[in-house]
């Protein structure tokens, strides 16, 4: 297996990204094309042990800022390490990786791969950490605005993702409202509640975003604005948190030399909250596998959205995506 | 001044709402009318010490139970605690305070006291803890689906309140999006985003969710479905992340040992993260003092809740908000 890494995307490209490859190439047994500057990309390379590792720097002149507008960015830069490495996720490569602009990273998805017949709306899922081990989001922020047919095709695919790459047998599916009762919601809520009623997945009723961090559910579908507030809203809160217990804790000498050997439990704590562990999340719906990583993204977390990206690519998460579109094909046009 | 409370309403009413209401009367210098069935009230307050204290009973028989649907209740049990406690409210008594059924304490406000001329839609505001202190957010519930104007009037009686009852003097305003810059979010956030430019407010944009816990704005403008996931996320990021720490730091005797003088600081912590230290949240816009609090209210939050009332009667909220919205009337029909 062959994944293309946008080796320029992200604040922290390219040297943590090519150590994220180093250490994929070592450790997942597929081979890693880094796209990008090769000379930018050779000067890290250099700084790891790298020899006889299944790793090759497939040369891009131009980067794709944070900050400029997706769609523009795409067309007017196909010499972009994105653009190169998304082409080649059609061909030569099995999934493309990026750290960088998400917007535009979408973008090129959605221009290079194309979308899953009968798929109206791609739909960014994304995993966060809850007490008992993670949660899948979707969408996290491709659409803005839904209809209720796309938050059942969101439902289908969340599924078939929790299922496949991390071995959820029988996922179960919530709708995130602000109330348990089916009378609550938005229109948009409302309507989706009765779609997923007879959707060909687990549909256990609303959620309210106070249980999301107790695993009640396995999938949470929502509208990509709303499932951008609550993911942030997680992120906000845990460092939040986190740095409130490191102010606390070195208040004074004593505090701080009391705290010491915890340490070790803190470690703990902050692992099972890593949003890194993770890595990144999977554009779904397009015919292609493709995953947006975080743009903080270090080297551990360009490891494990490639290990996603191989994951996906063996599952057959597209292949599965297409064929219960199909057989659901009626039910999503009620 | 005095204060109307449904001693009936909440998880752990008559028990905790007495308890709290006896903490006020002993520390406000208000007297609190405890409203609800006669006979347990007494039995609550014949445990406490009351003698001398501004405490009166008013009988009710009626009770609004937490799952009743809201309007249709209030109508019907114009016994209720809740009904005659906010009746009250409107003559007798200066302010209303509930941890009952939310959505009919809601509905008991819009009957009794009506709302402010000029204002279409009355929006529930809470307090959130933050890593500084808090951040008000408004609407947390009371309107599921809202139009930009609501959004504009949402935003002119947040910053009132902050500035009367929580002494910020010139509050930052911002508006909840799935990114800072202005071309971000739904229609509503985009047209909302253009009211707020010309508002009588210090409006400084759009804030992500992500940023909500560090305190860059101190009122947070969003419709109550958003608003709802917002509150109830943080609530539950915050929940779950205590019980990962007491489960880490439990989890073998050594670990137990060596926490154990860390509990000041842990204790230090969770009072910053309190939900409880800021009371109930205020419902803005009507006419009239009404404060909504937590249907799990111990006797702290009932007793901050009565504080919080007494703080929107003394610095005169409801007349400012009426001045203000007369002199932005012009704005808020653009």
């Amino acid at each position: 297996m062959r994944i293309a890494l946008d080796a320029m995307g992200g604040d922290k490209a390219p040297a943590e990204t090519v150590k994220g490859a180093v250490a994929a190439a070592k450790t997942l047994g597929i081979e890693v094309l880094l796209v990008g500057r090769r000379e930018e990309i050779e000067t890290e390379l250099s700084k790891h042990k790298t020899a006889g590792l299944p790793l090759r720097v497939i040369d891009a002149p131009d980067v794709i800022d944070m900050g400029e507008p997706p769609a523009q960015a795409v067309r007017r830069k196909p010499n972009s390490s994105l653009v190169i490495a998304t082409q080649l996720s059609t061909g030569e490569a099995d999934a493309m990786v990026s750290a960088g602009n998400s917007g535009a990273a979408m973008a090129a998805c959605l221009f290079k791969m194309g979308r899953i017949e009968g798929i109206e709306r791609p739909a960014i899922a994304g995993l966060i950490p809850t007490f008992h081990g993670r949660v899948l989001v979707i969408d996290i922020g491709a659409n803005t605005e839904c209809r209720p047919d796309n938050l059942l095709q969101f439902a289908i695919m969340g599924s078939i993702y929790m299922q496949k790459v991390c071995r959820v047998t029988e996922p179960r599916v919530a709708l995130l409202s602000n109330g348990e009762e089916d009378t609550k919601g938005t229109a948009l809520v409302k309507e989706t509640h009765k779609l997923l009623r007879s959707a060909p997945v687990l549909f256990t009723g609303n959620i309210e975003a106070k249980d999301v961090p107790f695993n009640t559910a396995d999938v949470v579908v929502t509208d990509g604005f709303t499932g951008n507030i609550l993911l942030k809203m997680g992120e906000g809160v845990v460092s939040m948190m986190t740095m409130l217990i490191k102010q606390e804790l070195s208040r004074d000498i004593l505090t701080k030399l009391a705290s010491a050997p915890l340490i070790p439990a803190f470690d703990r704590i902050k692992s099972r909250l890593d949003y890194a562990e993770y890595g990144g999340a999977p554009l779904l719906g397009v015919n292609g596998v493709g995953i947006i990583a975080h743009g903080r993204s270090d080297a551990k977390a360009v490891r494990n959205a490639i290990r996603a990206a191989k994951h996906a690519v063996e599952e057959g998460t597209v292949e599965a995506i297409k064929s219960m579109v199909k057989a659901s094909a009626p039910a999503a046009n009620k």
